[in-house]
Parts: structure tokens; sequence; C-alpha cells
């Protein structure tokens, strides 16, 4: 166990090293030259334009006004400034209600903290469970931390009852914030709708599993079944082609370009010489050739390739995948379509709400409902795999984290290990970053699995991996820590146990583990949440295309990559402090402040960054909110059923019915908060999409919906060009539905089965 | 532990007591004064009339015809001759497919027996398991039975093996025999639904929790509501009356005519003496008085007050509910509006399809959503307390079941006992019947704890009652006979085990309970279903009806109860059956044949009721299916996880893992049956909605709908009168919307919304 030094140096190195990513950070943001990477979002706005340079050349690159380095903390207040209304207009919602997750933080912990801090540390710290231990056990290691814990009130004590009725108390203010978090961001959610512009994706449908049709093309048989089973509504359709070759070709040509432009960049630099490249792999080996004239030849080629898939794809019947865009004419007729269901069979005409043309994800929209299922459990399979499989280096890793351990394994490294500065600093850095590598990977695995899960808009994809990641968190890092780092100090123990002891090992193990969760928000948290605001890999991404691909400003303004909220790696982070702030908010308080000074700093940086960095990629308008609830309710519950499990192995035995009530509460209160708020995230009521109806056909009653929604759910790899993917064979509301179906006995449409039935 | 001997007494008992039923019943429905009781459903459909007397007196009430006599058995064809189709029409969806469960029945467990006979029985028999304990052990007891179950395989055997094949045989074959018959039964409920008959249900949604408006009655309001979000299709609606309290006078009403008539009658035969009463409770004590003029008077005063509150509920704007039946214009409408959320609250203006008049249960529509909530959870509560505070009887019951644990308890009943005829007649009775008097109380309280919940058609009443009955089985009687009856044998070990060692108990028990459980089908299925036939109870209430109410033949009409499916009380019970015969299909398939009897005889009791006696309160087209095919997935599953506990006790460990995959796929496949078929149960789909209103538009035209729905809602004890429930100040379909609204800022209603928006 780490003494109450090793904290202490711990959190001067992490609280250091977050002020010189902090200062590095207000020193880089003052420089002109990075005003794209720090600034991104104005320009991408057109607010913030190149600086013209007045004054020396290098003025361009560095801010030499001296009196601008005085003010390094200035971006602190400004960032906090913009109201949060200004802010939704500026950066959407889904942003803004991300940043109030941190905010929550704060609301939940910080009378939390206060009341802890009040009540329960001097209850723990007046007892005397370890000079009692002393006096029996000799070489028993304990830290001054561990006197604020609950392990040092003895088993039996009755001020245990203390912290069963802090336990009530802390569930019920967590519940209340929760209630009342919900509640307004359900409001914020509905007001956006309700005052959001026109958008194609309020009047469309996204059908999928369209069955195959004899006579019919995909096109004409949708046109067909909406124009019978919605008449008054129908407006018109969108294909979907399977783009995914040429979408391949598109990036591959892109890439491809950016090479001859570095070559071509080189050339102009040192015109006596013309660059070379190697004809093999990446330009690894192979003989040497003439790279501009080569890349030139490649993109020619690539070019053609293009063109003639392009005309395959539009042309091909087969290229057209069972699913379309179906618009109507009000949203009133969009949200009925989306709700009901079309057929007999559920696994055809899936309807749902069309996302928003940026957020769908093209490659996933024509899966069957079969394959869909099987995907679905085949992952479920892999990830449960997964996350049992990264359960043995977390296990090596945690051996490092335990320094006694190693010296008890280990007893020649002793000398080495005391002697020097070296303990401090294992302790305090390495366990954490070890940690990081293997979970700054995972996402994007876990973003991979989702993408073959079939789901079909990036927002899911990112909520789906962001669920799966919040599992192994769970089970990997946080029961993972606890029970692993036990095993090593009771291996014994752990052997003759069966499995159904394992929660019970876990809540004693709860007190013991809090030194080394203190490190890891420090590392994790402060350090982590300071490098955040720095940038380092954009920056240094910036600067490469700035030298090697940049000829002109629009080729600059490419370069710049705003980046985005990373959802699916940020907040099942975050919720992991929210279970740590939960779980020792009874058992070591002393935890609490360091989490709230995370959730603090986090919520500064994170508003700089949505103002003035992040581009979100596509606004779900806080569809999210439902997930990160009902984690937080996780969190609760584990919490609860950790100190049943510690309360138990106290010897208060009686008090078990108090606290097996707390998780049944909290429950129901999680089914009520479902009940209540969460259609408003799932569903659209008919009521505000005929007042929107209502009020545009007031203010522009001659609206021309035809022409505004053709075309807007087209591939990306189509867009610019003039590629009609609507069928637009019925201009006028003609009602009579031309059909080229042949009469023949056992055409399964609709026409034929009303004359059947 | 029963004997082979005790086994075939118990069968020669409850066989011969059912053919003794068979036969009572054979006599009993060849007499002409039985008739109504037993061929109630045709003098309902008015196809059957009571015969004219063309002969002595006597012939009007026995059968005097000795050749009739010779076909005792003549109603088993005539039962089965019945083709399906004709009996949909004939008995409705509902009975057709409840009696299909019981051909399910032997559709699983006739195949499954064959192949357990000639591959398990071998197996097993020639194992010797028992005959090595023999040598070991001196006094244990066992009987010829269990040389046929796994009992007789000895741990660590490599024959186990042929039993983890077997089960996963058993569970394909069951799944699939479970996917065709859910395929079957949604063709046959999908084609009822479409060839059905126009009906107001179809047309009609039920809204409830209005919410509660400052300006407007509810009926205004509703009209307004739905004019506005659903101009095209809006009909008409009904409001609700809270006529609770007139429902009651009318039932007492009712009371007190049938007592009047009875002494009517009384006095008709006695002139000479008028018949009196006593004025204090029930007739009971008090003065005597005349009790013709006495409840002459009583009835007066009752009428009055019926009078008055009827004009109270229609006058009194308070007596209106905040729920109303909505028609729409077709039934495409209708079946927006129930699949679809109205407004941003979803507690407010809930839209569920209308249940068919009779099936409406009127007492609950009022009920808000938190007090709904809450009576939920309280219910859940009560129903988890109820069902272990049974627990103790039928220990008690248990205890009987087996007699040598008596006989070693209380030494000095030995001889009894041993000595008469004693114990194959408690053995084969007693533990049965006294279980059954429990079970025959139960469904009653279950169907009050389901209406307290809040539940508004009868349909839905009866399949939470049935849920909660089913629960209840499975933990007392299933459950509760294995550990209980164990407890009993091994309380020593019991008490030094945790209570995660009770599956492994329930699993060694398992075998050993087979005999109890054969005595319990036989008693329960068999005698049980054998005095269902017979109708002893309402003959009985006929009869005496018929002594003392009958006057007239309207009268005798009404005496006639025909009564319906009990459909919370058998299900359960059948599934019970399904239960046992999955669980010992792989340990002790000697206890499949009397499944098997119980799965025909059943058949055949419940077609011959369906088409000669029961009346349906309600149709609800097999919308109950999904339950059955969940329960009898649960049944499989529990099944396939105590087969892993006997196989781990039996020391094959290694078998583990296959016997875990079993039930994950039964899980997943039931997942895929379930978004397969179980929409088809749930929504209506809207091309189906569809094709029903071309076809007729097509065929009447001219269709007059509002006259049709109106008055089609209204609660039964306004029935007759001229009431008109119905809102009709819009006959002709004007689009402009009168309202009462006063022009206030802050009001509620959707105009007023949209001018804040």
């Amino acid at each position: 166990m780490a003494t109450v030094s090793d904290i202490t140096a711990s959190a001067t190195i992490n609280g250091l090293s977050a002020i010189l990513f902090l200062v590095l950070f207000g020193i880089l943001r003052l420089q002109p030259m990075n005003d794209r990477v720090y600034f991104s979002k104005w320009y991408l706005k057109g607010i913030r334009e190149n600086t013209k340079t007045t004054g020396p050349f290098v003025k361009k690159f560095i801010n030499l006004d001296y009196r601008m380095y005085l003010k390094l903390l200035n971006w602190v207040p400004a960032s906090l400034k913009m109201p949060e209304s200004e802010l939704i207009d500026h950066a959407g919602l889904d942003s803004v209600v991300y940043i109030r997750i941190y905010l929550l933080g704060l609301k939940i912990f910080v009378p939390i903290a206060l009341l802890a801090f009040t009540v329960l540390l001097p209850v723990n710290y007046t007892d005397r469970n370890f000079d009692i231990l002393i006096t029996k056990v000799e070489d028993l290691t304990f830290s001054q931390i561990d006197k604020f814990s609950i392990s040092n009130v003895p088993s039996g004590s009755k001020r245990l009852f203390v912290h069963i009725f802090m336990a009530y108390v802390f569930t019920f203010w967590t519940c209340y914030m929760l209630y009342r978090e919900y509640k307004i961001v359900t409001d914020m959610r509905l007001h956006f709708l309700a005052t959001e512009k026109r958008r194609p994706d309020q009047f469309t449908v996204l059908v999928r599993n369209i069955p195959p049709d004899v006579d019919e093309s995909v096109s004409e048989y949708v046109e067909h079944f909406f124009r019978v089973n919605h008449p008054d509504q129908y407006l018109l359709h969108q294909v979907v082609y399977n783009a995914n070759k040429l979408a391949k070709i598109v990036t591959q040509k892109k890439d491809l370009r950016n090479r001859l432009v570095y070559y071509s960049n080189k050339y102009e630099r040192r015109p006596n010489r013309r660059p070379t490249t190697k004809a093999g792999f990446w330009g690894l080996w192979g003989k040497t050739i003439d790279a501009i004239d080569y890349y030139s030849a490649e993109i020619e080629k690539l070019s053609n390739k293009e063109v003639e898939e392009r005309e395959r794809v539009i042309g091909d019947p087969k290229a057209v995948v069972p699913a379309a865009f179906v618009s109507f004419k009000s949203r009133w007729g969009a949200a009925v379509c989306a709700q009901t269901q079309q057929t007999r069979n559920p696994t055809h005409w899936i309807t749902d709400w069309a996302p928003e043309p940026r957020d769908v994800y093209w490659d996933n929209l024509s899966m069957p409902f079969m394959e869909l299922n099987i995907r679905r459990v085949l992952m479920a399979g892999a990830f449960i795999g997964l996350t049992f499989f990264f359960m043995i280096p977390i296990a090596f890793v945690q051996t490092l984290a335990n320094i006694e351990s190693i010296e008890k394994v280990v007893p020649f490294l002793k000398p080495i290990i005391d002697g020097g500065t070296m303990k401090p600093i294992i302790q305090g850095f390495l366990p954490g970053i070890v940690l990081k590598i293997f979970l700054i990977l995972l996402p994007m695995i876990l973003m991979e699995m989702s993408k073959i899960e079939g789901y079909f808009t990036i927002s899911t994809l990112e909520s789906r991996a962001a669920g799966k990641f919040h599992l192994f968190l769970l089970v990997n890092v946080f029961l993972g820590s606890i029970v692993t780092g036990t095993v090593l100090q009771q291996i014994q123990v752990f052997l003759k146990e069966s499995p159904s002891e394992i929660p019970k090992i876990a809540s004693v193990a709860i007190p013991m583990k809090a030194t080394f969760f203190i490190t890891y928000i420090m590392v994790d948290g402060w350090a982590g949440i300071a490098a955040e605001i720095l940038k380092v890999v954009p920056l240094i991404i910036f600067h490469l295309k700035n030298i090697f691909l940049v000829k002109t400003e629009i080729d600059r303004e490419e370069a710049t990559d705003q980046g985005s909220l990373l959802w699916a790696t940020y907040e099942p982070r975050m919720q992991l402090y929210f279970l740590l702030g939960l779980v020792y908010s009874t058992v070591t308080p002393i935890l609490l402040p360091f989490i709230i000074v995370f959730f603090a700093f986090a919520y500064l940086v994170f508003r700089h960054q949505v103002i003035n960095v992040y581009d979100q990629k596509y606004e779900s308008a806080a569809s999210y909110w439902p997930d990160v609830h009902r984690r937080i309710i996780i969190g609760l519950m584990i919490s609860q059923i950790l100190l049943l499990g510690l309360l138990s192995t106290k010897q208060a035995l009686h008090s078990t019915p108090f606290m097996l009530v707390l998780p049944v509460l909290t429950f129901l209160f999680h089914r009520y908060c479902k009940s209540r708020f969460e259609s408003a995230f799932r569903k659209f009521p008919l009521q505000d999409a005929m007042i929107k109806d209502t009020l545009e056909n007031a203010r522009e009653p001659h609206l021309n919906l035809r022409t505004y929604l053709r075309g807007a759910y087209i591939h990306p790899v189509f867009k610019g060009l003039e590629l009609d993917t609507s069928m637009d064979v019925y201009e006028d509301d003609n009602p009579v539905v031309a059909t080229t179906r042949r009469s023949h006995k056992g055409s399964s449409g609709e026409l034929s089965s009303i004359l059947v039935v």
C-alpha cells in the first residue's frame, strides 16, 4: 500500500505536469502559426481569417508581443463567458450537453464531498481499528489514508450505521440531481428540435429490408408500396446505391494526389532535381522511377476506373441495395411512418427516422435481417472474449502498481527501489501509463466491432462502441484492478474460495485500493485532460502537412483537422470517475476531492475545446442522454452492492435489509425516469410534428419541398455530380399508380394481395 | 421413495376414478334435464331448442332409451370430427389455439418419449450404480423406477454423454416444434384478423391519461386535440363515465330480484302460507317480516337510487374520467394513432388499440400514470410475499407425501400404515388433493391482485394473473416440491450449505422426486381433467336455480352458466406439465407416458367442452401466444440448467461447456422468434389496415361509419338506454375547430402552444 508521501509525490508530479501542459498551451496558442489548430472552429465558421502580415516576416509565425504572455490564463474566463444558448448555436446541442455531464459530476460530488468530510471523516478517524490491529499483528502495513477510511471502523461497530445513513443520503441526492438533469436535457432537446431549421431528415424515413420482387425494381416497388399505404403523405424517395467500392477508389485517389502534391512541392523547392520514388509497396522498394510522372499516371488510371465504376453503379440494378430514403409531404407523415409497422412480416419494410445525411454510415445499409442478428451474436461472443482476454495484461500491470509486492517477490530489487527517487516515479506514473496504452487502442477496435454489427448511423455506432467500452472499463479497470490486485496479496485465500465469493473479496479490497485509484485519477484524469487541451498529435500533423502538402489557402484549410469530441472514448472514461466517486463516497471519502478537481478541470478544458476547436460530425440533439443516465445509475447500484458486501464482512449483518432496499429503490427510480423521459429521445410526437408543419405552412405557403428534398440523401461520392437518384415519375400528384407488375398468380405485391384476400 | 407397486396402485385408483367420471358423464349427458349444462353453447347459439315432450312426463327429465347407453363414448369421435376452420367460426380463435397447446404437447413429447425409450432407458437400466451402492450401503431404499433413471448411471461414467447428446436432440426438436407452431398461430391470427367482420375496435383507439384542462371539458379537449393532430382521420369519440357505483347498484338489484323470485315461487307452490324472512343481515336474524313485501319494497328503493345515480353520472362533469374511446374514419387512421406517440409528455394522451367492447374492464380506465406505477410496485412486493408465504403449507403437505419419512418420525404409526390398504391411498391421493385446494383458491387472489395493478382489459388481467400463477407454480409446486422434499430427507446437509448450493441440491433431488410427480400428474392431470368434463359445480348450481328461481324459459336461459375457459388457471397448470416433461425427458423418461396420456386426454376433453359448453367472454385472436411460447422456453431452459447441475454433481465436469451452450442457444432462439413473430400479436400493420379499408370502400361505398360506431363503447349499465355518450357537434366535416378556450397566457392546450413555440 502506498503511503501518504507516495500520494503527495504523485500529486506533485501529476499536478506539475498538468501545469506544464497548460503553460505550454498558453504559449503555443498565441503563436499565429498554430492559430489554425487552436481556433479551428472559428476558421471553419469563416469568422477568423488569416491575419494580414504587417511587420516582420517572423511575426507571421511567432508572437513577439510580450504583453500577451503575461495573460497566459486568459482563455479560462473566455471559455466560461459564452452563455449556454449562444453555445448551442455555436457548437450544437450534442457538445453542450456533453459539457453538462462534467457539470453534473460537480453538482453531484461537491455536496457529497462536503457532507462526507464533515460527517464520515471524523467518524472514521476517531475510531481505532488500526490501533487495535497494530497491537495484535506485528507487520501490518497501512497508510495514514486508511485511517480516514471505513477500514478504521472495527467490525460490528455501531458507527457503521452512520455509513448506511450516508449511503441513503448520497443515493437520494444523486437520484435527485439525475432526475433534474434528465428533465433539463429533455427540455433542451425538445426545444432544440422545435426551433431547429428545416432539415431533410425531418421529412424522411429510412426504409430497410425491402423484400425482393420479381417484377419490379427496388425503386418502383418502394414507390408503389408507399403510394398505396401512405397515399396522402408520400412525396418521393431516393434509392441507396452500394457505392462502397467507388468510395474506396475515391479515397485511394485522394491519397495518391497527396503524394503527387508532396513531390511537386519538393520539386518546386529544388527545381534542379526531379524527385524519385520506388515502384514497389509504399515506395519502399522496387526500381527507382520519377515520382511526379508515376503518380500522375496512377491518378489518371484511377480516374478512369472511378468513372467506369460510377457508371456501373448507376446503371446496374444490382448495385441498388434493398433500402431507401422515403420522404413525406409533412413531418407528421414521416413521424407516422417511422413509428408504425408497415407489413405483417416485421423483418421487412423496417422504417426508422432517417438520420441526418452526414450521420449515415453508408456501408451498412444493405444488411439483411438474419445476417444482422448473426453478426450481433458473433460480436457479442467476440466482445466477451476480448474483455476476458485483456484481464491477463491488466493483471500484469497491477503487479507493477504494487511495489511492496514486487519487493516481496524479488527481494534483491529492494535497495534499488527504496534507495533512489525511483519509487514515487514508478508508483505515480507507470501503472497508469501502461494501462493507458491499452485503453487508447481499444476504442478503435470496439468501433470496428460495432461496424461489423451493422448499425447504419455514425451516432449509433459511437453509442454502441461507448457501451462496449464502458462494460470493458467496468470489468477490467474497475473490477479487474480490485480483484486482481487483491489476488496477488491474498492468493492463497482466493484459490480456496468458490466463484460466488468474488463479490465479497471485491468489497473487502475496495478500501485498500483507494490509493491506487487516487493515482489513477491523477494520471488519467488531471494529466490526461491537460494533454487534451494541448492537442499534441493534431498540432504535429498540421505542421507536417503544412510543410509538405500545402500550396494554397484551400490546401491549408483542408490540412486543418478540427477533430470532434470522441464520444465513444471520453464518455465511458468519465463514467469511471462517476463510479469511483460513488463507490468511495462512503468508503474512503478522501478520494472525492481528486474527482472534483478532475470534473472541474475537464469542464473548463472541454468548454474551451468545444468553443474553439471541435467541429461535430453530426448533430443527434443529445440523443445519447439515456445512456449517460443509465450508466450513472449502474455505477450507483454497483456502489450500493459493494457497500452491502463490505458491511456484511464487517459483521453488520442486521444492516443487510436496509442495504438491500437501496438498489431496489434505485432501480425503480431508473424505471420511472425511463418511462417518463426516454421516449423524448426515441420518438417524435405527432403534436410537435403538427405544430412545426402548421407554422411552416403559414410562413412559407409556396415552399417546394420536392426540390428541397431531392438529392438530400445521396452517397457522398456522388455529391457535386448532377445525379438524380430520386424517382420522379409522378411529378403531379396523380393518385393512379402505374405498375409494371404482370398480373400472374402468386405474385407477392400489395395490389395482388388485395385481390387474393 | 415410492415403490413400483405404489405407483401401480395409484395409477389404478386414478385411472379408475377417471373412467368412473367418464361413465358418469356419459350417462348424465344423455339426460334431457342436463341438456342445458352439457350443450350450453348450442342453446346459446339457438341451434338446440328445448325438445318437445312427446311421450311420458318422465322422459322430459330422464333418457329411457337403452340403446343410447350402449354408445357411452359417442362424444369422443364427435368432438374430434369438427374441422379446425369450422371450429374457429363456432368457438373463436382463442379457444381453438388453446386446444392446439395440448396438441403441441403431444407433438413435442411423443417423439421425445419414443427416442428416450429406445435410447435412454436401455442405457440407464443396463448400468449398475444401484447394484454397486447396495453392496456398499446397507439400508439404501430405492425403487425399480430409479433403475430406469439417470441415477442408475454411476458418477463419471462415459454413458452420461448419451444424456448430453439427447438433451441436444430434445432441445432442437422442441425448438423446431415451437417455431413451427408460432408460425402457424401467427398465420392463423393474421388470417383471422384479415377475414374478421367489421368491428368497432378496428376503428377505435383508447386514449388514457388525458391531462386536465382549465378551460375545456374532457370531451371538448379530446375533440380539439384529435381534430388538430389527426385532421384527416378523426371521426368521433366517446367519453368514459365513472359508473362503478351505478354498476354496484345494478348488481345489488339483480340479487334482490332473485330473492323475490325465490319467495314468489315458494308462495305459488304453497299459496296457503306467505313466506317470511328476517330483517337483519342476510335474513339470518332480526324480526320476522313478510318476504315478498319486504323485497318488493327494497327493489323499489334501489330502483329510485339507481335512477338518481344514473342522472348524477350523466349530468356531473366530474363523473367523466380522463379517458376516451376515439374512433377514426379508417382502420389505417386507428392503426396510426395507436402506434404513435401523441405529445412530448409520454405519460399524457397514451393511445392503445381499443379492446373489443366486452373485453373492457371499466373500473380501471381512470387510473393516473403515477398511481399505476406505485400500484404495480406494491403488487409486485405483495406477490413476492405471497409466493414465499405459501412455502410453509406446501412444505407441510410434502411431509405427508413421503410415508417413509412419517414412519421414521412417528414410528408407532408404522403398523397402521403398513398394515391396511391405507398406504397406497395416502400415497396416491392426499398430497395431490391438499395441494389442489391451495391452488384452486389462488387464481382468484391473483386475479384480484391484477385488478389492483390497474390493467383495463379482461384479457390483460387474465394474462397478468396467468403470469403470476405460472411463477407461483414454478417456485412453489416445482422447486418447492423438489427442495422441500429433499430438505426433510437431508435436513442436516441442507442447514450446512450456503444459499448458492440450492440449485445443486435441486438437481440432485430431481431423479428422486420422479415418483412424486408421476402421482401428481395422475391426480391433478388425469382425474382433474375427467372432473372438468363432468362440470359438477355448474351442474348442481343449474339444478338448484332450476328448482328455486326459474319460472319462464328466459329464466332458464339465464340460469345456464356456459362458463368459459379459465385461461389464467388452466394455462399455467398446463405449463407445469411441459416443464415436468422437459425436465424428466433426459433424467427419468419413464415419466413421459403419463404426461402424454394427460395431453391426449386433455385435448379430447377440452375440444369437447369448447364445442359444446364454453362461451368465451371476449375474443383476443390468440394474443396470448407469445406468453405460451415464452413459458415453454423458460421450462426448456430450466430443464437444461438442472441437467447441467445434475451432471456436474455426477463428476462429468468436462461436460459443463457443452451444457452451457444449450441455454444460450435456446435464449437466442427465443430472441429470434420474438423479433420475427411477436409484433403480429402486438401491432396492427398499416398494409393490412389499408387492404381492409380498400376492400370495404369498394364493397360498401355508402357505409355510414358514424352511426355504426356511435354508442359502441358505452358502459354496460347504460346499455339499452337511449344515451348518446358521443359528442357530435361537427356532424359535417367542418375543418374549423370551435374552441371555448379563453385566450389567456399560459393555457396549456395545443392551439396556444402553437403560438408560444
